[in-house]
This record gives C-alpha cells, sequence and structure tokens, in this order.
C-alpha cells in the first residue's frame, strides 16, 4: 500500500543485472565507453531524431537545472505552470543552473497551462525592455503535476506560442513513459513532432536506480552542455554505471511496459476511488498518480493501517474529521493489482 | 595494463552486490532510509568521531564543491596547492558552488604544500581590506595529485596556520584510503586529531560505482549542506543505491583492503621502473600512483604495445625520440601483479 | 507637462553646490571622509535609530539587491506583492545579488499585500523542506509602486506575521519621503517601530543625482554589505561625491521639503483628474504617482500635445478610441502648479 | 603631499560645471538623454572606430567585471597578469560578474606579462578538455599596476597569441590616459589597432567624479550589456549626470591634459627619488605611479611630517630602522609642482 512516491519504489531486476555486468574491467571513463554510443544510438532511434544530442545524469533535479541552463540567459524568465515541480520542488536549482533566471508562473487550472495563460503571461510584444526579465524558454512538465497529460495538440498549441517569440521548449519527462502510455502516440508526436526543443527522458521514477536522460532534438541546444555538467559535479567517472541503467531501461520496451503497468495499477486506483462515496478525484488522473480529497476521518484510518501516501493540505491526524484534505497517491512499476486491492478494500 | 586512472576499473564485486540486495521493495525516500542512519554511524565510529555529519554524494566533484561552499562565502578565497584538482580539473565547478569565490594557489614543490608557502600566500595579517578577497577555507589533497601523501604532522603544521587565522580546514579524499594505508595511522590521526575539519571521504575511484562521503567533523559546517545539495540536485531520490555502496565499501575493511591492494600493486610498478636505467620517478610515490619521466622512444613502444596510461606533457607519438615525456601512472584495486608485471616485462 | 517618471526630472540646486563643493582638494576615498561619518549620524538622528549601520550607492536597484542579498540565502525565497519592482523592473538583479534566491509573488489588490495574502503564500508551518525554497525575507515597496502608501499599522500587522516566522523585514523606500509626508508620521514610526528590520532610503527620484542610502536597523544584517557592495563594484572611491548628495538631502529638512512639493501637485492633478468625467482613478493615490484610465482618443490628444507619461497597457496611438487604457502619471519635486494646471487645462 | 591614490584627489572644475548645467529640467531617463549619444559619437572619434558601442558606468570595477563578464563563459579562465587589480582589489568581483570563471595568472616581472609567460599558461593546444577551465579573455591593464606601460608593439604581440586561440582581448584602462601620454600614440594604435577588442576607459582617477565608458571595439562583445548592467545595478536613471562627466571629460583634450599634468608630476617625483641615495625605484615608473624602497627611518620621517602613501609590504612605525620597504606613490592630476618639491625636500 505505498503510493508515496515512485522513487520509493525499487529498480528493475533487469536494470540491476545490466549495472552488474556492467562492472567489467578496464572501460574508458567519463561517457566514452561503448554503451554510452548506443544509447544516444538507441533513443535518436526510438524518438526518430538522427541529430538529437544526448547525455546522461543521474537525477531530475540536475537534468531539467542544467537543461534550462543551457536554455536560458541569467537574465531571462523561465515561464513554467503554477504547479510546477521545478518552482515547488527543487530549492532553486533552476535559479542556481540558470545564473539567477526568474521563473514566471503561468496559470494551469488542472495543471496543464492554457495557451491564453501563457500568452498573458509572455506580455505583448515590445512591452519588454532591458529593465525587465528577458524571454527565456517554456518548460511543461509531461505528465503533469496533478496527474493530467497535455495531448500532442496542445503541446502544439504551446510550442507556437513560445516558438512565434522565438523562445524554445523544454520538456520536464521525469513521467515521460507514462504519459506516452496514456496517449498511445510515438515518442516523436509528443516531443519534436509537437515543438518540444530539449526533453529530460526520465528513468529513476519508472525502474531504474538513477538515470535521466538530457535529450536534445535541436543539438545547437547542447552546445555548453558538456561544460555545465562538469561544473555542476553531474559527470560520472564510472559513466558505465549510468549508461548500463539507460541500455536496459530502453531495451525491448521495458521503459513503456514500466510505465504501462504503473498506469494500469493506478486505473485501478482511481476507479476504486471513483466508487467511494466520500471520496472526489480533484483533477485528470490521466497517468500514474491522482489527487483526491477525503474526509480526515478516512484519511486517518488509512495511514493507521499501514498505508503511505502524502496529504499536501493538512494534518490528517489533527483537526475535524469530516474536514476533506487532499492526498497524492503514486503508482510505481512495482505496484501490483493486490497492492491496490489491499488499499481499495480498506477504504471500504 | 590500464594505468589510466582509477577511474577506469571496475566496482568490487560487494559494492554490486549490495547495491542489488538494495533494490528491495519500498523505502524512504531522499536519505531517508535506514542504510543511511547506519552509514553515518558506521562513519561515526571509524573516525572516532561521534559527533560527525555525514552526507553521500555521487560523485568527487559534487563532494568537494558542495563542501567548499558550504565552508567559503563568494567573496574568499580558498587556499589550495598549484597542483590541486580543484583548481585544474573541475571545470570552475568550486567556483560555481561557491557562489564565485577565488581559488588562491600555494606552492608545493612536490604536491604538498609547505607552511611557508602557505604562510606567504595568506599575507600578513592586517593586509585584506573589503578590497581584497578575503579568507576563506584552505584545501589540501590527500593523496596528492602527485602521488605524495603528507604525514599527520604535516597536515597538523598547515591546520595549525589556518586555524590560527580563523580559517578551516577542507580534505579532498579521493584517495583518502590510499594514503591511509600508505601512513599505516588512524582516520581519525589523519583528520582531526591534525585539525582537518570536513573531508571529503572518497569511494568512486576505490571500488565503488560513484559514491563520496561528504563528513564533516565539526558539524556547525554542515547546516546548509541539505539546502546546498538539493539545489545542486544531487540528493538522489533512490539514495538507497549510495548508502548500500558506501555501507559495503565500508564492512569487513573492504575500504582499506581495496586500497591496501592498489599501493601494494604500485609500489610494484615503482620498483619496476626504477630498476630501469631511462626511468625518472619525478614525485614521491607514496600511495597508487606514480609520475615518470621516460624516452618518448619508450612510451611510444609502450603504448603501441597496448599500455594505457597519460603523458602530461607532449605528444609521445611525435618528437624527438630522446626527449623525456613525463607520464601519470595509477593503479586501482583490480591491478594486479601479473597486470604490472606484463608492463614491467615490455618496458624491459 | 512631465509626468513620465520621477527620474526624469534634475536634482535640487542645493545638491548640486554640495557636490560641486566637495570636489575640493584630497580626501580619503572609498567612504573613508568625514562627510560620511556626518551623513550615517544625521540618518541615526532622523531615524531616532542610532545603532542604525548606514552605506550609500549611487542606484536603487544596487541599493535593494544588495541589501536582499544580504538577508536572503540563495536557497530562499524572497516575498514581494505581485506589483513589486524588484520583479518586474530589474532585470533579475534581486536573484543575481542574492546567488539565485527566488521572488515569490504575494496578492495585492491595490499594490499593498494583506496580512491574509502573506500568511497564505507563506504556507503553514512545517509546510517546507529542504525541497523547498526556505523562508527568507519580506520586501515591501514605500510608497507602493501603485501609488497606495502603507499605514503603519498595516506595516506592522505584515511585520508581525514575517517576524513570527523568524523572516526579516526590508522596506524599498526608493519614494520614502513621499509615503512619509503622506502619512505625516515619524521616520521611526514608519520603519523600525513597526518592525522593519532594513531601509534602502531613496534619493535619487526626489531631488539628488544618484544616491541612495542602505539603512541596517538590525546592524547584524549589515555584516556582508561593505564585502557585496565592493564585489558589485558599487563602492564608489570618489565616494564624497555621494555622502555630499545626501548630506544636502538631508539638510534642513530638505528631503520633506521637496516630497511635499511632488505630492501637492499630485494631489492637484489627482483632483483635476477626478473632476473629469471620462477619467478613472485605479488605485489609491496617496503620494506622487497615480494611474487613472482614459479613453485612447483623450490619451491621443495630450500625447500629441506634448504631455509625456507611461500608457500601461496598450498602444495609446492605434486601435478604438473609446477603448480606455490605464497610464501612470508621476510628479516629481520640481513638478509645479503650472505645469499641473497646463496639462488639466489640456484635458479639458 | 598627497601621494596616495589618485583616487583621492577632487574632480576637475569643469567637470563638475558640466554636471551643474546637467541639471536643467525634464530629460530622459537611463542614458536616453541627448548628451550619451554625443559621448557615444565623439569616443568613436577619438579612437576612429566609427562602429564602437559605448556605455558608462560610475566606477572601474563595474565596468571591468561588466565587460569581462561580456566575454568570459561561467567555465572559462580570465587570463591577467599576476599584479592584475581585477585579481587583487576588486574582493571577486569579476569571479560574481562572470558567474564563476576563474582569474588564471600570468608571469609579469615588471608588471608587464610576456608573451612566453603567456605562452606557457595557455597551455598547448589540445590540451583543456570538458575537464577543465576553457579558454577565455586576456586582460591587460594599461598603465600596469606597477607603473610600468606596455608598448603598443608589446600589446600586440600579446593579442595575436589570444586572437589565435580565439581568445578575445581585454584592457583595462583606469589610468588609460596617462598610457597614452607616456607613449605618445593615438588613441587607436594602443587600442583596437594592436588588438584590442574592448577597453574600460577610466575617467574616475583622471579628474572625473565618477565615470568610466566601457568601449567595445567588436560590437558584437556588447550585446548583453545592457542586460547585464541593468541586473549588476549600475544603470544610472538620471544618467546625464555619467554623461555630463564624460562630456567635459572628452572635451577640447581634457582628458589628454590633465594625465600630461599628474605624469609630469610623476616624472618630477621619480627624479628627486633617483636622486636620493637610499631610494631605490622598483619598477619601470611610466606614467603617473611609482614604487620606491626606502628604509623604515625614512618612510617614519615623510610620514609623520605628512606625507601621504601606502608603504605595500610592512609596518613604516614599528621594526628595524634600516630595512627597506616599499612604498607606491602616484600622482593625481591636481599633484602639481610644488607639491612634488614639498615632499622631495623633506626626503632631503
Amino acid at each position: 500500500m505505498h503510493f508515496a512516491s515512485d522513487n520509493a519504489g525499487p529498480a528493475h531486476p533487469s536494470v540491476i543485472e545490466a549495472v552488474a555486468r556492467a562492472s567489467d574491467g578496464y572501460q574508458r571513463a567519463y561517457g566514452a565507453e561503448a554503451a554510452m554510443e548506443r544509447v544516444q544510438g538507441r533513443i535518436r532511434e526510438i524518438f526518430e531524431a538522427p541529430q538529437a544530442e544526448v547525455h546522461l545524469v543521474a537525477t531530475g533535479t540536475a537534468a531539467n537545472a542544467l537543461m534550462l541552463g543551457c536554455m536560458a540567459r541569467p537574465w531571462d524568465a523561465v515561464f513554467c505552470s503554477e504547479h510546477a515541480h521545478v518552482e515547488h520542488d527543487e530549492a532553486n536549482a533552476p535559479e542556481f543552473y540558470t545564473g539567477g533566471a526568474k521563473l514566471s508562473l503561468v496559470a494551469a487550472p488542472d495543471g496543464r497551462m492554457t495557451p491564453e495563460a501563457l500568452e498573458r503571461a509572455l506580455l505583448p510584444d515590445g512591452a519588454r525592455s532591458f529593465h525587465n526579465a528577458q524571454l527565456g524558454p517554456l518548460t511543461l512538465t509531461q505528465t503533469t503535476e496533478t496527474g493530467a497529460v497535455y495531448g500532442a495538440p496542445e503541446i502544439a498549441a504551446l510550442a507556437e506560442i513560445a516558438h512565434a517569440r522565438g523562445m524554445k521548449l523544454h520538456m520536464d519527462g521525469a513521467r515521460f513513459a507514462n504519459a506516452l502510455v496514456a496517449l498511445g502516440c510515438s515518442p516523436a508526436e509528443m516531443t519534436w513532432k509537437a515543438g518540444v526543443d530539449a526533453l529530460a527522458f526520465g528513468g529513476t521514477k519508472n525502474g531504474c536506480m538513477g538515470v535521466e536522460a538530457a535529450v536534445f532534438f535541436d543539438p545547437a541546444l547542447a552546445a555548453e552542455f558538456a561544460h555545465r555538467r562538469k561544473r555542476g559535479g553531474h559527470l560520472f567517472s564510472k559513466h558505465r554505471f549510468l549508461s548500463a541503467q539507460m541500455e536496459a531501461y530502453l531495451d525491448a520496451d521495458l521503459w513503456r511496459d514500466l510505465a504501462a503497468r504503473a498506469n494500469a495499477a493506478c486505473a485501478r486506483l482511481v476507479a476504486g476511488l471513483r466508487a467511494h462515496p466520500e471520496a472526489e478525484i480533484v483533477w485528470p488522473a490521466d497517468a500514474n498518480l491522482v489527487f483526491v480529497a477525503l474526509p480526515r476521518a478516512v484519511h486517518r484510518r488509512l495511514l493507521e493501517a499501514g498505508a503511505d501516501y502524502h496529504v499536501m493540505d493538512g494534518d490528517p491526524m489533527q483537526g475535524a474529521p469530516e474536514e476533506r484534505l487532499t492526498a497524492r497517491m503514486v503508482c510505481d512499476w512495482s505496484m501490483d493489482e493486490d497492492g491496490v486491492d489491499r488499499f481499495l478494500s480498506l477504504l471500504g
């Protein structure tokens, strides 16, 4: 009954085995090992993007912050949703890696920013002088932080606005695979064909130990990446242990399979929650996480029985029993029907 | 015959096995897993430092730069040896993490700075005003970049100078275990008993996949570490894969055994080199790396026969055959007698 | 008919004369001149704050950004109004000087943030972990960017919320004198007695050439100022030309007299605008600036006749003549009745 | 007898008068005033550089640090002389404005770096990878910090080395006019014709209140300047008071006349010093400053009699009377024969 985060689960055995196999004799360090070449090739294939530049780092914070650093100047504003992880949960890592760029929040009623809200946030043409932050990149999270997933046309509409102003589009894809499985489209359709210039392609939350790929569809944006990664302390000397993870993750569609499992578990969870008279699903639960409002008394019962998840807006243990509090529940790749069903039976 | 770097070798099987075992079910993320508690306890024991604060990161660059960030203000000078890795091989990571502090180089004829050179670099008391960089920390590398090892009294003498000015002492211990084995003293004697306030305790070069411990003997220096680590993108969500490595590394003295192997291989290599009429050992080869000057013709022969090492000061393949060029040769934990002997037989 | 900005007007003759007098022979450089001692003493008297630390810089951007740098750590959030100059018009200077802190916007319906909005923005106690930006200072602009002025009790209410969380309170006083004159209270009442820990006390907009005082009522906050100012390039070698301006500005209440003139001109302007059937005053015009909505046709007439002011939300020259656009009009110390009346007569 | 610094003297009356004249009615703010246009035009004429981009700031620290920020990336090394002001006396301002670039010191026996020393510092081609700081700009100080002046061919030789590596050449011209007068060449010959890409052209030390021109002979290097200046807090709202100073300074060759006065005073001082049996001139005193070694007893006598200058390497008041200590003596534009002669008569 572990729904706290897809960070709390294990790595997939295939990933672990690949790591063990990689610990074999001498190899070139710092990403010059043969496996990294293969990883880049495989990602280019999967995304139908033969020109893409691919680099690996170990954390999502690093992937997003380094990429935004490549895309924004210190006097720019980076435009993100009001729910964005980069704004709320990265301890100012984007500000650090951009040298002090500002995050400007765009209204996103259900987690997805709308074209209208983006237009408003950008201000009319000519409204910015050197007194103001300049137009930096737009960053979208896919799957969003609310659990909603942008459709490819929605991404394209936002990309069009950004590109018309000369802005680049970054995608925070910590849960990219879950969104892809939810939409059933191709990786290319959800990214560069919709206008995405650079993608942080997540592995950690979806069955890896700790690996994320910075994928630059516009290779010019990658020009500084090697310097920025080293300067940030994110270049692994025994880099083989990153490329081994990613290679296993991509092999035989493991990445999609694991996301499909997580999404299926979440769908089962959502169905069960919907059936409960006091539960209210807050946002569209399109992928592997769901926000649900429940009375405090229910939370208390669940948590005391050993369920594990985050209540976002109050203390579940203290206060009026009927007050509704919103919980975030996340299913990782290792969540099975049994775990969901045990939880739902507790819910009653 | 791989002497290019201790970064090019594999991880030890015990480390890999521990990582595989750690991938088991749900655990608290971000360092709150039980293993991290054990790692901190074990390091406190090993260093006889019950108050020490311990954090893990995946790279040495991150460990050193984050720690220097905790110890230096942006308008400070960090004092390091003229050979220091933090100055020459970190792509300005220390400057990045300190917010723009300066590295001031101290003369270090054989890789070890002398008390006289340090005094000179610090300037007389009162010579610094707000126009100048202020006194920040002193950082020493142990094992030094030249292969020489500071004795504990040498460290203490430098620490005394630093502490008299209110400066803190940081130790870059990427090859800490190799130095410890070389000196045969206790971890406490080589660190806090000699005045070291904070140590980057390396695992990666000595048999781990990628893990370094930031050990703050002065826990007040660690106050900002959690914020700085997260902001730098160095907090692992599946942190269990860092603590598992470190736990295995510390278990049953594995870390010392691996360093002893590397040092023994290097001693065998040095002995063989010394026996060669044209080889000249450049600096004291106290631990697991040696710098040796050899005629270009000899380098050429060795490299063409498959030996792998770095020539520091020229192109071994082009130029006068009798010109002497200096090579750096490093033995990692997995280098065995056989490898050394095959190389030495090539040397002739 | 110049209402574009109080930056567009001249310096007061007394200030110019003082600058000329200061250019007399050799004096100690970098703020060690005798006049600076007198300036600090005079500010301590005026503010009834004998312990206050006072430093001068030449621009408001520098004063605010350097002070916020002293008050916020790089992983903090600085809380400011949604209208705040530091957010909108400083090209990321606060982010630069804080080393990458974030500005978090607080709702401020008429330019003044409310206690409720501040509480909401701060989140409940315990809701921030090391994943999040930490609580940095609160900054209030007085006179606000809308022209409204906080009453001293309003400041005190916000200060209380901030101090209860351990946050410090900074005041951006680019138009401090105008607010003081509007309220008719004492400098102490509007600052430290209401909980302000540090004030950027403006001179430039109110009759100086370019000088602002950083006034730290809590002198501990000033500990880093000298280093930060020098590092930022804001320490004048011929600092006497800053202290001379400030000394003349403070002498014989010149600063209050100039603000009173500006406020009186603005009151006359506002009265005239209110009398116009199509004008709508947007926010409380408490001091020396007013936002007024007028039909585009009216703007066009005024601007073509030579009036000078900024239209905020559209092109006054193109579009439907009846559409209302909001203008900002500012009266500086040198605006006289005549200028206002000529403008009003144009308005008709 | 004031030889402490050319920062301690007054501004020239013509500069003060121009400032007073500029305080006249409403003008466009932030550098859009008409005088700034004229200043740029005049500098283009003087330097025979019709394409040069010119901006003004109030301090030399700001001018140099902002320009280096435009020319260096955060992972670069900026190469400067071992005596450089930017290294020793700017409290890490260059590191701040470059976002953490490193200053790499080049040997400069008499204050002027030699081509050989520069070549050595740059390392051979191909010796830098992404582990290392990259090649950023070269910065030369003219007049150097020792008082020696580079000849135009010396500058050209260093420029050639830099340009061959793709590096740009910055000149710190805090005492540019003094060097120009000393060499008797044209401004163009000492700058862009010798390979200088950007010049910080000083006014403050040579008769202004506080103004320096950032002159970009390569206008592409100025692309970010407006954003960087505003972000640094160095854009004056009442910018007219900067342009008025610079306009007066350039008018009728005032800048050259003032430098000629300062150099003449210094030459008289040096001649007097040379005549003294115990004085030893340390470095070539080509312009308006001289370093001279004198016994402590002599320093003591001079200082007690009211002479004002800095002793660099010890306490003149305490220690062996015969020990020689080195003093720096600077003549500003307002130093006259009388002042020098009074000092020399004291010296005896």
